[in-house]
C-alpha cells in the first residue's frame, strides 16, 4: 500500500490520515466544496473536492469518490466511519476496480447489516441473544404468540437498521400489530426492506462491546469498552474496560465475540455490541459494526496498538503479528466526544467558525479532531469537533484526570458539549457506574430545563 | 496536604497544577508582574504577584515566595525545576516556617550541589566515576602530578556548578596552571565558591541518566533516558528507555543509582546523570540532580506513572506504595522542547504574542505547554515554550510518530524550534544513535549558516 484514498471528513479523516503518515503512505483526501480547507485537506498530501456540501452529492456519490481515488492513483480506500464504511455495494465497486477496500469483505458486512441474519450468526457462534425471533417476521406468523413467548415489553426491530435506528417499543398485546405494522413501513423506507423481527426490550440497560480484530486466520479481542452514556441513542462518553462487569460475563462476551468473528472469517477491526442488565447480569448481542468505531481510541489506550495501522497492514494483505496473549490491558480510559452543540438549546448544532480551541494537555490525555483554531464547521454534518481521550492506571484516577482535563478545555466561536461532559464526569452515579443508556435523559430533565417543550 | 504553593512558572508551574488539580489539592501561584495574566495563572485557584519581571526580584526572592505561600495559607511548597529548586537554604527556610517542602531535604540538596562532595559519595554507593580528583583542589596540591595521572584532556569543574556551568578544558600540560587559576575566580564569583576539581574528559560521549525515586526507606528506579541531543549543553530532545546501551551497564547505571540514594536516605525524585562512552562502553557519573527534571514526561509514558504525583504523596509523609518489581517499562517515548527562539538566527530568543498555537494530537501525542493562543512570551524568562511528548510501542514506531506530531505542530506570533526538531528526529545518525552531546553543533555548522561569526 503505497497511496490512501480516506473516503470520509472530520476527526476520523485527520485519524488516518495520522496514521498514514506514521507508516509512509501518501494520503488522499476526499472533501467535499464546504470541506475544501478542512484540516483533514491540509493535513493530507492531496485533497480532492468530490462535489457540494450535502454528504449524498459527495461523501456517498459512490462514482465521484471512486473516480477520485483512480485518478490520484490511489491503491487502497479507508472509508471510516459512518457514510459508505458499511456499504458492501461500495466495497464492491473499490475491489472491482482493482483498489484495496480497508475493512472486511463486503459478505461480512452484508451479513452484519442484515440484523436478523447476525442474530443468527450470533446464536451459532454462541454468542448470547435476548429472547426473540431468529428470523424475519413473515406474513403468517402468529404474531401474539411469538410476543407472548417472548415477553412484553419487547422491541420490533428493522432487519436492516442499525446504531439505535429502525426500533419501535411495544408494552403490551394491545400495541402490538399496530406497532409492527408502522415499523416495517418505516423500515421499507428507511431501509428499502421491511423485514422486522421481535426481541425482548431490557430496561435500564448498560452498552458494553467487545473489539474484535482478525485477518481472516487469527482472531483476538482488545478488550471491552462501556458506552451507555448516551443521548438519544448517540454514545457520548466512552470508557475502556467496561467498568463492573462479572468476571465470568466479562470473559463469555469477548470468547463469544472473538469465535463470532472466526466463523465469519471476519478480516480487520470489528465491534460486537452487547446490552447488559445489571440487575440480572446477563449480557445480550445487539449487532456487530463492521468499520473502526469512533471510540476505539480507549482500546488503544489501554492495549498501546494502533487500530489503524492493523487495520492498514491487514488491508495489505500482512498478517496480525500477534496473537491473543500479546494483548495486554493496563489502565483505564475514558473517552469525551465534544460536539458543536447548544446543550442549553436541546442540542441543536452550533456552526460557525471556531475563532480559538484550547485543548488540554499533560499526563495521560490525548485529543483527536477534525478541527483547529480558525477553521469553520459546517452546518451540513454530524456535530463532532472531535474526541478528549484520557487515561490513567485506575478508573478513579481516569476520572479525577478527565475533569481536569475537560475544565482545560476551551473552545471560543461554538457552543460545545464539553459543559455537559464535565458534568456527567463528576457525577457520584457515574463513579458508582450507575448510569445505564438512558440515564443522560433522566439526568438532562432533572437538571437543564428545555425550553423547546420538545418530549421526543 | 490541601493547598499547594507553586514557586515556579510555564510549563512546569501548569505541570504541577494539573497533578494537584487530580488529587483535589488547592493551588497557588506565584507570579512576577510579567506573568499576571499567564496560563499558570489562569489554571491555579489563586495566584499572587509575588514582584518584577526579574527573577531575582519575584520568583527567586525566598521572601516574597514564603510570605506568599504563608499569606495564602498553602501548607506545601512545591518549587518545580531551576529557580529555588536546588536551593537548600529555602528550603530550610519552607521547613522552619512550618511548610511541607516538596523535594529532598535540604542536606541531600547540599550534598549533590556540591559536585566533589557528590562525586565522593558516588564512589561510596559504587557508582562509576571518570577518573579525577575525590576532593577539592588544595592551594598545595602538586597539580601537574594530579593531572598526569588523570590523563588529559581533562576538564576542571566548580564544586559548586551543575547543569553544565563552570565546566573549564584543559587539552595539555601547558595550559594546567592558568586554567584552574581562571576556573577558580569563575567558580568564585558565579557559585561564592573557589573550590575546583579535575575530571578526566570523554568526547563523543552520550548523556545518559536514571531517574530515582525514593521516600527514605524503599528507593526503586523508574528507568533511564538519553538526553545527548543538546546545543550549548541544553538538552533538546530526550527519550526514554537509553537507546543502545549493553544491557550490563544499564543495569550497573540502575542499580548503583538506587544505592546511592539509598545511601543518602533520598526523598523524592531525583535524576542521576552519566556520560556514556559508546566507543569503551564506559558510564561514569556527572551529576544528580535533586528536583523534578523537564524530561520526566518520557519516564512517565514508559511507566505510566505520574511523578509529580509521588513528589506530593511522599511529602505528604506517604510511602512509597510500590516496589521495584511493580516498576514495569512499555515502549519508547521521545521529548521534544519547544523553544521560542529563532534558530535561524542563532537561537535568538522570540519573545511576543503567540497568535495562534496548533499543537499536535493523536495517538501517543502529549503536549506540556505553558502557554495557549493569545498568551505572550515574555522577554525575561527561559525561551522553554512547552514540550512535546511522543510514545509508541517501539523507538522505530516512535521516530515516525514524531516526524508527523512535529510537522502538525504551528505556533504563529514566535519563532520556535519546532523545525530544527523535525529535522533532527529525520536524520539517520539519530535513527542509528550515532550522535552524541556536541553532535547538534556540528550538525548546525553543516546546515545552516550563521550569520554572527560567533564562534562560540
Amino acid at each position: 500500500m503505497k497511496k490512501l484514498l480516506i473516503a470520509n471528513r472530520g476527526e476520523i479523516a485527520v485519524r488516518i490520515i495520522r496514521t498514514a503518515r506514521e507508516m509512509g503512505i501518501v494520503t488522499v483526501a476526499v472533501v467535499s466544496e464546504a470541506d475544501k480547507t478542512s484540516l483533514a485537506a491540509d493535513l493530507a498530501d492531496e485533497a480532492i473536492v468530490v462535489g457540494p456540501a450535502p454528504a449524498g452529492l459527495s461523501y456517498l456519490n459512490h462514482d465521484a469518490v471512486l473516480k477520485a481515488a483512480l485518478d490520484s492513483g490511489a491503491d487502497a480506500v479507508h472509508p471510516g466511519y459512518g457514510f459508505l464504511s458499511e456499504n458492501a455495494e461500495f466495497a464492491r465497486k473499490v475491489i472491482a476496480a482493482g483498489l484495496t477496500w480497508v475493512g472486511p469483505s463486503p459478505e461480512s458486512i452484508e451479513l452484519m447489516g442484515d440484523k436478523s441474519r447476525a442474530r443468527r450468526a450470533a446464536i451459532d457462534a454462541g454468542v448470547p441473544t435476548l429472547p426473540g425471533t431468529e428470523t424475519a417476521l413473515r406474513d403468517d406468523d402468529d404474531l401474539e404468540a411469538i410476543a407472548a413467548r417472548i415477553g412484553y415489553p419487547l422491541v420490533v426491530k428493522a432487519s436492516a437498521g442499525g446504531g439505535g435506528r429502525g426500533i419501535r417499543l411495544v408494552e403490551d398485546p394491545a400495541q402490538l400489530r399496530g406497532t409492527v405494522e408502522i415499523a416495517q413501513a418505516e423500515a421499507l423506507g428507511a431501509f428499502n426492506s421491511a423485514d422486522v423481527y421481535f426481541e425482548k426490550f431490557v430496561t435500564r440497560a448498560r452498552h458494553v462491546e467487545v473489539q474484535i480484530l482478525g485477518d481472516g486466520e487469527t482472531f483476538v479481542h482488545l478488550g471491552d469498552r462501556d458506552c451507555s452514556m448516551q443521548r438519544r441513542q448517540q454514545k457520548i462518553l466512552e470508557e475502556a474496560p467496561a467498568p463492573g462487569l462479572p468476571d465470568e460475563v466479562r470473559e463469555r462476551m469477548r470468547d463469544s465475540s472473538v469465535e463470532l468473528a472466526r466463523k465469519a472469517n471476519y478480516v480487520g477491526v470489528g465491534t460486537v455490541e452487547f446490552l447488559y442488565d445489571p440487575f440480572s447480569h446477563e449480557v445480550a448481542f445487539i449487532e456487530m459494526n463492521t468499520r473502526i468505531q469512533v471510540e476505539h481510541t480507549i482500546t488503544e489506550a489501554i492495549t498501546g496498538m494502533d487500530l489503524v495501522r492493523e487495520q492498514l497492514r491487514i488491508a495489505a494483505g500482512e498478517k496480525l503479528d500477534i496473537t491473543q496473549s500479546d494483548v495486554t490491558f493496563s489502565g483505564h480510559a475514558l473517552e469525551f466526544r465534544i460536539n458543536a452543540e447548544d446543550p442549553d438549546n436541546n442540542f441543536m448544532p452550533s456552526p460557525g467558525l471556531i475563532k480559538t480551541m484550547n485543548l488540554p494537555g499533560g499526563a495521560g490525555v490525548r485529543a483527536d479532531f477534525g478541527f483547529i483554531s480558525g477553521k469553520t464547521v459546517a452546518p451540513f454534518y454530524d456535530s463532532l469537533l472531535g474526541k478528549i481521550i484520557v487515561w490513567a492506571p485506575t478508573r478513579e484516577l481516569a476520572i479525577a484526570r478527565s475533569a481536569r482535563a475537560l475544565d482545560e478545555a476551551h473552545i471560543d466561536g461554538v457552543k460545545s458539549t464539553i459543559g455537559l461532559l464535565s458534568s456527567l464526569v463528576g457525577l457520584p452515579d457515574f463513579a458508582d457506574v450507575k448510569h445505564h443508556t438512558k440515564y443522560i435523559e433522566s439526568f438532562l430533565d432533572s437538571t437543564i430545563p428545555d425550553s423547546t417543550g420538545d418530549a421526543e
